[in-house]
């Protein structure tokens, strides 16, 4: 009898030379594909691996989760490091833990953050520029805090997904949205339990025209409450945005 | 007649790619060169550009200092946003402004900042991982900064250079050493009129044996008053180092 034991990882990876998190059909380089290599040099069998959220090409990760099955049992510690050993330098596991067998990475998670960062520097230094989009010098946080206050709440954000979902499938919860400015920086911390294929930056596009005087604050009821895609602005940026954290209801991992 | 315009350029670098700042025969990829050629490209001739530091293979920087030449009358914002044009992802011109004929980046440089970055972290995620070298998990950033109390002063700091240099020359003065503690990070800002070759990376060096218990704190002053290489630790990692700032009189650029 071949034993399986299920691992749960939080993994953190740099977007930017990654075509998203899942494994497609022509063989980009997607985290999943690298991933899933990795486990299968570290444990002498094919092994898949699932994530709490899909993120697409060229979007980071802080706290990714998945799970995956050893056909060994293994201390975690073991684990993470024999599995990173054959990971890129691009993305790495940060912890592992044994989970119960029906932990479910994707399934199981209760709620996900998502931070999006701007910057408002005339030139982003080549250190910070990987993770922040650019707006203009006289972007206002506080018009995109007043556009974000219209977000939370379980509302049909189907306007803001890439494709328009079939009607009902697309009612999300969003708990919170944070406008935060630090210096040159402008963020916008999303807490909510799910979020449509590209909804984020399709948010933040709308948030970034609010900001830069574009869009009227209330653009974002707006969008809610007509579903009108025409009032929309481009997506923001890929590089602006990292998936922080997934929260689990057993614990805080 | 031809004129001649000089600038000054505050200029920020990841030093991973680059085989440090000064341009070297056989052609490496060094920060020099690629400025030079990107100010070559935005001038139409062949532009000179010296720099305040020359730092070595895999060192960054966060505000280097240049000044060149140009043959044309350029605003300072044209100057810089157009070489940026021209310049790869890793290197940016911060800010250009004008400057008098006689400046020179690297004679006038009155104190030059450097900051070295250790993690204690198992894991180092992939986004700090370029600039943060590993340190165990145990090291005592106390008894790092009991050490670097033996440095401030004006001395001779010849033991800590990469080659001995004759005696004399190699006098400098370091204003200040703050050991940081931050979670898991432990850091060293150091701040003197000048730094021979290589040495703060091996006084890094000797400071992480120091955290982690290997020598005692005294090693710093045995090392200062014997001037005995043979007390040295190897040279701290490239990757932790980085030119934050490089001071001038007439201001704070």
């Amino acid at each position: 009898m071949t034993i399986r034991i299920r691992y749960r990882a939080r993994l953190a990876y740099l977007g930017t030379e990654f075509a998203g998190w899942q494994i497609q059909k022509n063989a980009p380089r997607t985290v999943q594909a690298v991933l899933e290599a990795a486990l299968q040099r570290f444990a002498g069998a094919p092994i898949r691996c699932l994530a709490a959220g899909r993120t697409d090409a060229g979007v980071h990760a802080e706290g990714q989760v998945v799970h995956f099955d050893l056909p060994v049992q293994r201390e975690e510690q073991e684990v993470r490091d024999g599995v990173n050993a054959f990971l890129p330098a691009d993305a790495r596991l940060l912890e592992v833990r044994r989970a119960a067998p029906s932990f479910d990475a994707r399934r199981d998670a209760i709620w996900k953050e998502y931070l999006y960062r701007w910057s408002r520097e005339a030139v982003i230094p080549p250190r910070a520029a990987p993770f922040l989009a650019p707006i203009s010098v006289s972007a206002d946080a506080a018009r995109m805090r007043a556009a974000a206050e219209a977000l939370p709440g379980t509302r049909d954000f189907g306007v803001f997904s890439v494709r328009r979902p079939p009607a009902g499938s697309s009612v999300r919860t969003i708990f919170s949205v944070s406008v935060l400015e630090q210096g040159p920086e402008i963020s916008a911390l999303f807490r909510g339990n799910g979020f449509l294929r590209g909804m984020v930056r399709s948010i933040c596009g709308v948030l970034a025209e609010v900001g830069r005087g574009r869009f009227p604050p209330a653009r974002m009821s707006e969008l809610l409450e007509t579903g009108n895609r025409r009032l929309l602005a481009p997506k923001a940026p890929a590089r602006g945005l990292t998936l922080m954290r997934v929260g689990y209801g057993e614990d805080g991992f």
